[in-house]
C-alpha cells in the first residue's frame, strides 16, 4: 500500500513514452538531490535489454564522484530489449510461465525496498523509482504498469515527450495516471527548440496545478566511447549546477515542498475535519480527539491507505505514515469489486464524456436503457418485474416503493377512503427492519433507534424468528410471543443448506405454527380496524441496519403466502396487498445470491437495488414493478402520475457504472474462488440448490463456541458475531470493546503478506451494538479472507 | 454536433502518435471501400509540412484506378512540418493570430463537408476523416484534437503504435478518447514481429468490446521515386484485395455493420424504453407513441444530440438522423458548464481512482474536506454556517435541513412536549414551495399537485406576493389576503434592481404592511395553538418547481425579521425557530448570486445546496448548520447524534466533482460574458448592487407586451414566461402549446451558426402549466441566448 515516510522522498518516474529521456532525467535528478548533500535510492524495477545499456548502470556510471551518496540497483532483469510482459516470456517460454513474477510480488518487492532504505537513514533521504517505457507499457505479468504499481500508490513525476507528437502523448499519459487517481507533482521534459512542446505543456499543466520542467537536450551522443563519456558528463553538471536559470536543482527542491506539503496535510486534516465536516451516525461529543479521525489518503482493493498520526508525529519515525486498513465494512456495504477498479472509473468517465448528465422524464440514453432492461428482464426482475424506476439511493428507492405500493392498494381498496385514512395506510413488516433514513422510508419502521421527530411509524411489526449458528449448531430462535410453550424457543436444525430449503420445510408443524400465528394476528389487527395495512416491506433474508438479523425465511415465506391469500406466484396481478423486498442490502450477490426471490420460492411486486447496483461508486437505486404496479399509475390525469423525480434521475454515470458492474459481477459467477467458496459450504447431502459463504465454515463453526461469543451467522459476504452482553442495542459498546484489537496497527506480522505491499494491516469493522460485523467485496480474495478470519480468531481467543 | 447518416457511414481517424502509419492504413481503407464500389470521401482537417508529402495527395496518389470513385480534400493546410498550433502561428504571427481559424470554424468546416457528401449521393458511401499527430495534439487554435473534435462526436479508429513503446501509447491514447465519450469502433495497427505489440492489443481490446485489425507493414522506402511507388502500389493491393487473410477489407465490413448496428440500436430505443423504464413525473398514459420518446444519443454544451425518428424512416434521407438540441431546461436545473465538460470528467475519474468510494463516519478525505471547507467559510456558508453535512440530493439535504431545526427547535421548547406532538411540530413557508419528493420534504410542503398517500401537510404556508414583468413594467403583485383595498394589488416599482434593493425597501409602508399582516397571522396560529411551527423553510427569491414563482424579496425578508423577533443577523444563536433556506435551485448563480444571503441582508441557520453544487453530472447535496443547530446534536448519548446517513455520503467522486466546479465558477464569475451580461442589466441610477440576468432586458420586456404573455420574469439564467390562460396550475397545456415550435426540427435556418456543427437545431424547453420556462448553462455564450431569444420571439410573435 502507499508508503510515505517522514524521511525518505520517494517519487516514481512514469514516461510519457519510450526514448523520452527517462533515464537521463532521472540521472540529472539523483545527482542533484545528491548534491544536496543527500542520501539518494535509484529503484529500476524491471529492466529489460542488455546490462551494459541497463539504466541503473547509467546511474551509477554518472554518479561521479557522488556516487558514494548514490544506491541504484534493479530488481529484475532480462537481457531482450522488449516490453518487460515479452522479455519475461522469452526467458521463461511455455512450462516456466509460472516462474514470471506476479504483479503482487513486484509490487511487494518494490515496498520492501523501500521500507528497506527508509529504516536505513538517519537523516532526509530521497528514492527515485524509474518505470519501463510508457505508463501502460505491460509489466512482467501483462497488466499495465499504471495499474501494476497502483497499490504503492506513489507520488509521481511524468517524463514528458518533446519530440513531434509528444504533445499528445503527454498528455494522454498524464490522462492515464489521473484515471488511476495518481498524485502527480511534476512534468519534466527536454526542450525541443524546434517543436517546443515545452511552451504548450507548461500553461496546459499549470492550469491543472502540476508544474513542468523543461530541461536543455542531451548533446549528440560522440562516436568514442571515452569522449562520450566526458561530454555526457559535461551536460549532467550544466544541469544539474545549482546557478539561478536550473531547474533540475529547483525541481529537486520544489519536489522536497509536495513532500512537506503533503506531510503538513496529512497533519492537518484531522482538526480541519473536526471543525467543519458534520458525520452521519457519529455523535460529535465522544469524538473530541484528532487521533479519533480516520484520515483516508486513498483506497485500492479491499483495503483504505490511512494515516497513523503516532508514527507522523514521532520525531525519528522510520516507519510508513501510511498503513492499509482492510475495509471491514465494505464501506457501508458498498464495495463489490474493491475500491478504485479501473473498469468503473472507465465506465464512468465514459458516460461522463459522452452525456455527462442528461434529462430523463420522457427520454432516453443507452446507459439507461440497457440498465433497465438488465435488471427487468435479466437481473432481480426476471419472471416478475415490468418496470424500472429510478432514483438516487435506497431510501429513496424505498419512498418510491412505497409510493407505488399505497397508491396501488388505495385505488383497489380505498374507494371512500379521505385523504386522513389514506395517510394512516400501514405498513405490514418485521421488528428491527431498516429502510433508509428519509422520513417516508423511516416511517415503514418502527420507531426505535433510528427516528427524529417527524417520525411516525405506520404500520404492525412481527417479531420474527432468527437463525443464528451457537456453540457450533444451527439454531432457528422463535420469539416467545410465536412460542407458546418457552422450551420449543431454540429448534436445531442439521445444516445450514435445510435451513433454507423452503419447499421441504413448508410442509413442518414449524411452518403451520407460523401460518396460524400470522392468521390469528391479522384477524386481530383487521378486527381492531387500525392499522389499515396496505403493503407488505420485507428485507428478504438478513435485516442489516437493524443488527444483522438473520430472520428464518420460512416465517418470511409464511407471511408472504398469507398475505397473499395463497396466490400462486405467477399470477399477474398483486393479490392481498402489494410485497415489497427491499433488497438494497441483500440484492446482488451480498449475501450469495441475485435475488433472495428464487429461495423463498415467491416474488414481490415491487423490489428495490442499491449499494452494489453502482460497484461501490457512487449513488444510484432502481425501483423495479409488475405490470399491475405500473398500470395502477395509467391514467388521463397528469397529475395521477408517478410524481416522484430527482434532478439525476438515471444520471448516465451511475447507469454506466451498474452496467459494467453487472458484467463484471456475471464474470465472478463463473470465477474459482466463487465455485471453492460454494464447494466449501455444500452440505454433505448433496443437495444442490444451497446457500454458501465467503467465510469458511470450520471459522465460523468455531468461533460460535468462544465463550465471549453469543451467536454468529454468515451467508455470502457478511459476518455477523453477537457477543455475549447483559447491555444490548444500538448504544452497546461490547462489541466494538472485544474486538478492538483489530483496529490497532500493531499486527505483529500476522498476514503480512495480504496487503498490498506485504504491508502490516489493521481491520476497521463496524458493529450494530453487541453485534459486530464484517463484509467483503465480492472480489475479496480468499487469502485476505483467510488472513482476516485469523486475525478474528486471535483477537477473540487470545 | 454528431452527424449520423444513413447512407454516408462517416469515422475520424485517430492516432495514437505521430509516425504510426495513420495514412497509409487509411489510405488502404479509403481502396478497400472503393474496391467495394463505394464512393468514398477522405477528408484531412488540417494538414501540416509540404504539399507534396501531404495526405491527401498521397491518398489520391495510390487511388489508382479507383480514383474515380475517391474524393479527397483538405481544409486547412500549413507548410511548417510542425503540430498545426505551431505550424498556424508561424503562418499567422503577431497581429495577424486573430486570423488563425478558432475551434468552432474547424468543426463547422467538417461539419459542412460531411453534409454536402451526405447530400450529394444515391447510395451508400464511406467517408474518413484523417485527424494529424496523436489524439492529444493541438488543433489550430491550441485545444487538443480529442476535444476540439468532440462536439462532431464521430464513431472512431484509433490507429495504434505499433512500435516499442507502443502498447503504452495505444492504450493511453484509448483512455483519453474515452474520456470524452467517443465511440470507439476500432483499433487498426501494423503486425511488427519483433515487439509484437498486436498479440498484446488483441485480447486487450477485446475484453473492451473493440475490434483490433493488424496489418502487414508496409515495405522500406525506396531511393528511386517510380521503384518506391511500384513497390507501394504493390503493398496496398497485397492488403486490400478482398482474399480470405485480408484484414482491411473485414475491417471495412465490421465497420459497416458498426454503423448499421447503430442505426438499429436508435430505432430500437423508443419501443424498448416504453417497454421497460418508468419514467419521473410522466404520465405514462399520454405516451403511447415511439415518436414521443426523445432518444438522446450524446451531449455537448448546452445541447442534446437526438434522433430525429423522421428521418431515420425516411427510405432515401439525405438529412441528418442526429440533430442538436438546445437543453433549455439545463437538464432540470442541473447544468452548469454545459453536458460533458472534460475538465469536471477528469475530476470523476481522479477521485474515482484515487479512492473509489470511501466510507464518511469518523473518516475524512481530501475531496470531502476541501468541499466542506469551501462551502462553510468561502461559500454560501461565508459569515453563519459552522459545519457541512453530506447527502445524496436535494430531497435528501432537505430533510436533514428539517430533521436539524425540528430536533434544535423542540431541545428548546418541546419540555413537555410528548411524541405525538413532536410529530405534529409544523413549518411555516410560502404557498407553492417545492422542497423534493422523499415524503418527509413533501410534509414541509402544502398537499398540492405533488402529492401522494401519506403526503402530510405540516405548518401554515403565507400566499406570498410574487414580483413580475408585465406589459413592459416591473410590477410587484399583492394577493388579496394580504392588500386589504384591491386597488393596491399591484405595486409597479421602477427598475428590478429597486425591487431587489431590500435595506431601501425595508423602511417603506409596503414593508410596514407585510409586517404587520404577518404578526397578525402568526398571532391568530397561536391563538389556535396550532399547528405548533417548529421552522420557517424558504426558497429565496424564486421558488422553482411551483411554477418559477419569483417571491417578492422584501416579504421574505420581513417573514424572517418577525420570526426572529428582529434578531439581528450576526447573533451566534438562533432565535423564534430555525429558518431553513432551501438553495437547492437558486444556489451557486443559478439566478445570478452564489446565496441570496446577503441580498436579503440576513442569513439562515441551515441551507442546502445540490444540482449546480456537482456540475451537472453526478447526484450530491450539503446541508450546512449554524454552530447553534450543530450543538443541538451534542451530548453523551449515541443515539442523539444526527441519526441520517446515506452509504455514499461524501462519496469522493461527487465531491471532487463539486470541488472543480466551484473553482470554475470562481473563473466564470470575473469573465468577460458575466461582466457583459450585469453591464445590460446595470440599472441607470448606478447602484451598485443588483441583479442581472443572462437574458437581454430588452428582450424581456418586449415579450411580456406580446398579447399572449401575462407575465415575464427573469434572474441569472432563468427566465419564466407566464402565458394567458383561463386554466392554470400544473395540468394546464397552454404554454406547451403555444411554444410547441421550438421543439420542432426544421428552423428555417435561424441561428444555424450557434449549434456545434453549425447544424439547424430544436430547442428543449419544460413548462410547469401555464408557466414555461428557458434555464441556461452558466456558460452558455450570449451568441446561443441570443438565438434562443430570437427564437421564442419568432415563435410566439409570428
Amino acid at each position: 500500500m502507499s508508503s510515505l515516510f517522514k524521511q525518505l522522498r520517494v517519487h516514481q518516474i512514469f514516461g510519457a513514452n519510450t526514448d523520452v529521456g527517462k533515464t537521463i532525467l532521472t540521472t540529472a535528478l539523483v545527482r542533484a538531490s545528491a548534491l544536496k548533500e543527500k542520501s539518494v535510492f535509484y529503484l529500476k524495477p524491471i529492466s529489460t535489454g542488455p546490462i551494459e545499456d541497463a539504466d541503473d548502470k547509467h546511474v551509477m556510471r554518472f554518479g561521479g564522484k557522488l556516487a558514494n551518496k548514490i544506491h541504484a540497483e534493479c530488481l529484475f532483469r532480462y537481457n531482450e530489449p522488449v516490453s518487460p510482459h515479452l522479455a519475461a516470456k522469452l526467458m521463461m517460454p511455455g512450462d516456466q510461465s509460472q516462474l514470471i513474477p506476479s504483479d503482487e510480488n513486484v509490487v511487494n518487492s518494490i515496498a520492501n525496498r523501500i521500507r528497506a532504505h527508509a529504516g536505513s537513514i538517519s537523516k532526509h533521504a530521497h528514492m527515485y523509482v524509474e518505470t519501463a517505457g510508457g505508463v501502460h507499457s505491460p509489466c512482467l505479468s501483462g497488466s499495465t504498469q499504471a495499474d501494476c504499481y497502483r497499490p504503492l500508490f506513489l507520488p509521481t513525476i511524468l517524463v514528458g515527450d518533446s519530440k513531434l507528437g509528444g504533445i499528445s502523448s503527454t498528455i494522454a499519459s498524464y490522462e492515464s495516471l489521473l484515471l488511476r487517481g495518481y498524485i502527480i507533482d511534476a512534468v519534466i521534459l527536454f526542450q525541443d527548440q524546434y517543436y517546443r512542446n515545452w511552451e504548450y505543456l507548461q500553461p496546459y499543466f499549470a492550469e491543472r496545478g502540476i508544474h513542468v520542467s523543461a530541461v536543455h537536450r542531451p548533446p549528440e551522443v560522440l562516436a568514442d566511447p571515452s569522449d562520450n563519456f566526458k561530454s555526457t558528463e559535461d551536460y549532467y553538471n550544466s544541469i544539474t549546477s545549482t546557478s539561478e536559470e536550473n531547474t533540475i536543482p529547483k525541481l529537486v527542491d520544489y519536489l522536497d515542498n509536495c513532500h512537506n506539503l503533503r506531510l503538513h496535510e496529512l497533519e492537518s486534516m484531522p482538526r480541519r475535519t473536526l471543525d467543519t465536516v458534520w458525520w452521519p451516525f457519529v455523535q460529535h461529543g465522544f469524538v473530541q480527539s484528532e487521533n479519533d479521525v480516520t484520515v483516508i489518503d486513498s483506497a485500492y482493493g479491499d483495503f483504505f491507505s490511512v494515516c497513523k498520526r503516532n508514527i507522523l508525529q514521532e520525531p525519528n519515525a522510520t516507519r510508513s505514515i501510511l498503513a492499509p486498513e482492510f475495509d471491514g465494512s465494505a464501506s457501508w456495504w458498498t464495495q463489490t469489486m474493491g475500491h478504485a477498479h479501473p473498469s468503473l472509473t472507465l465506465a464512468a468517465a465514459q458516460a461522463s464524456g459522452r452525456y455527462g448528465h442528461v434529462m430523463f422524464p420522457q427520454a432516453t440514453h443507452l446507459p439507461a436503457l440497457n440498465l433497465a432492461e438488465r435488471m427487468v428482464h435479466d437481473g432481480p426482475g426476471r419472471g416478475w418485474a415490468s418496470r424500472a424506476f429510478f432514483s438516487d439511493n435506497g431510501s429513496t428507492g424505498m419512498e418510491v416503493a412505497l409510493k407505488m405500493a399505497l397508491r396501488a392498494f388505495s385505488l383497489r381498496h380505498g374507494k371512500g377512503m379521505d385523504s386522513g385514512a389514506k395517510k394512516d395506510l400501514g405498513i405490514l413488516g418485521l421488528k428491527g427492519s431498516y429502510h433508509g433514513d428519509t422520513i417516508g422510508a423511516m416511517d415503514a419502521c418502527e420507531e426505535g433507534v433510528y427516528t427524529c421527530e417527524w417520525h411516525d411509524a405506520k404500520g404492525y411489526w412481527f417479531e420474527p424468528p432468527s437463525v443464528g449458528i451457537k456453540d457450533g449448531k444451527i439454531i432457528i430462535s422463535i420469539p416467545p410471543s410465536i412460542s407458546a410453550t418457552p422450551k420449543a424457543n431454540e429448534i436445531r436444525l442439521p445444516s445450514l443448506s435445510s435451513v433454507y430449503d423452503i419447499e421441504g420445510r413448508l410442509r413442518s408443524s414449524l411452518a403451520r405454527a407460523y401460518t396460524l400465528y400470522i392468521e390469528r394476528t391479522l384477524e386481530k389487527l383487521e378486527k381492531q380496524g387500525r392499522p389499515k395495512l396496505a403493503a407488505l416491506v420485507i428485507e428478504p433474508l438478513v435485516m442489516g441496519a437493524g443488527g444483522m438479523i438473520f430472520v428464518d425465511p420460512l416465517f418470511q415465506r409464511v407471511l408472504i403466502d398469507v398475505v397473499r391469500g395463497r396466490r400462486s406466484g405467477s399470477s399477474s396481478s398483486w393479490s392481498g396487498m402489494p410485497v415489497i423486498f427491499d433488497e438494497v442490502f441483500v440484492g446482488l450477490h451480498r449475501i450469495g445470491m441475485e435475488s433472495a426471490g428464487p429461495l423463498l420460492g415467491i416474488y414481490p411486486d415491487i423490489s428495490v437495488n442499491a449499494k452494489v447496483l453502482t460497484g461501490g461508486l457512487i449513488p444510484m437505486a432502481i425501483t423495479l414493478a409488475s405490470k399491475s404496479i405500473f398500470e395502477a399509475f395509467l391514467s388521463d390525469n397528469k397529475a395521477e402520475a408517478l410524481l416522484h423525480g430527482h434532478s439525476y434521475t438515471a444520471h448516465p454515470i451511475g447507469c454506466e457504472v451498474a452496467n459494467k458492474t453487472l458484467q463484471l459481477l456475471d464474470d465472478l459467477q463463473t470465477s474459482d474462488d466463487w465455485k471453492a467458496a460454494q464447494e466449501r459450504w455444500r452440505p454433505l447431502d448433496g443437495t444442490e440448490r444451497t446457500v454458501w459463504s465467503f467465510w469458511d465454515p470450520t471459522f465460523v463453526r468455531e468461533l460460535s463456541k468462544l465463550p465471549e461469543v453469543d451467536e454468529v451467522m454468515t451467508l455470502g459476504c457478511v459476518l455477523a458475531l453477537k457477543v455475549k452482553d447483559a447491555s444490548t442495542g444500538y448504544t452497546s459498546q461490547s462489541a466494538q470493546t472485544l474486538l478492538q484489537k483489530l483496529r490497532q496497527f500493531d499486527d505483529g506480522g500476522i498476514g503480512l503478506s495480504v496487503a498490498p505491499g506485504g504491508d502490516a494491516f489493521s481491520v476497521h469493522f463496524r458493529t450494530l451494538g453487541d453485534v459486530a460485523y464484517f463484509i467483503t467485496s465480492l472480489n475479496t480474495s480468499p487469502s485476505v479472507i483467510r488472513s482476516i478470519e485469523d486475525r478474528i480468531w486471535k483477537t477473540i481467543a487470545r
